[in-house]
């Protein structure tokens, strides 16, 4: 048997996470069936769970990893572009996040697997969490200046699904600057 | 025929409006289904649609009465008294709200049927919207003000439904302040 290398994995992962986005989103989570994961990610269903457990723990390494980019986005670019970010995703992704918010209620399993995986994802937390410090007034707790960034950032996620008009984002990036960021 | 009053029909309302919105809560949109509306309002099927045409304009109306209930909260109690109301809100009810966001994206006839709402509130809208005006910086955009607040109130909410830990709401009250409150 050939030695698979880790680059190849590595293409793998993101092949299966690039068409799963496009399945959830355009099917949303329950139309997303096993089929339809086959023909969006151009892989067989034994090559897909190969790589992650379940339906569920795709979804979950989807909305994790965007949660970790927009963090990166934060660190590197600043809060602005990260409302940008946000406008550029796909709206139905969006919705699609937001609509598992119900399931993670209902379905105890589900909200099981999420917290094992933040649990696993808890130390790589805690280093980006300290490589904000910077970015947050001495004066304000980081954890809830996180959360509060984070309530801007869905708020925004949950309008722009909506298709409501957006409001000028300059203006929103000023008043989260105005409590948040370091004078 | 006896004439039935205004106070009679104003409570007939009311009393629809809290069943429906527990079964919203209890079994999701999708899951209120007549019968249970029955149930949980205690009327039958046409004493209910005589005061709201649809399932669907029931579910619009319960959204446009929690929206309006949390901008005369703040209008006379502050945003800090908005973060309170949205905490002591049913998780479960805020869940089904944010469920509908999905169906928004994919059902044009409930999406119309919000902007005829919309429509017919908008005069009521722009009222409200001139009595929050002293609550906003004179520099900062009074809708663009609103959405940001919008942004928070949204993003408490589905962090609520979430069940996860809440942010300590003195502290995001502030950072609100900073930005939006005169000085």
């Amino acid at each position: 048997v050939p030695k698979v290398s880790e680059a190849h994995k590595q293409r793998r992962r993101e092949q299966i996470l690039d068409g799963a986005r496009r399945c959830f989103a355009r099917y949303g989570y329950e139309g997303a069936t096993v089929s339809r994961l086959e023909e969006e990610t151009g892989l067989s269903r034994g090559a897909i769970f190969n790589y992650y457990a379940s339906k569920d723990a795709l979804f979950i390494e989807l909305a994790m990893e965007m949660s970790k980019r927009l963090t990166d986005v934060w660190l590197h670019e600043g809060f602005r572009a990260v409302l940008d970010a946000i406008v550029r995703e796909d709206p139905d992704w969006l919705a699609v996040q937001l609509e598992a918010t119900r399931r993670l209620r209902t379905d105890p399993g589900f909200k099981e697997l999420i917290e094992e995986r933040e649990e696993e994802l808890r130390g790589e937390r805690s280093e980006r969490l300290e490589q904000v410090r910077p970015k947050v007034r001495d004066d304000v707790p980081l954890e809830d200046a996180v959360v509060f960034l984070s309530f801007v950032a869905n708020g925004l996620a949950l309008r722009h699904t909506v298709g409501d008009p957006l409001p000028d984002l300059d203006v929103i990036a000023q008043l989260v600057d105005q409590g948040v960021a370091p004078r």
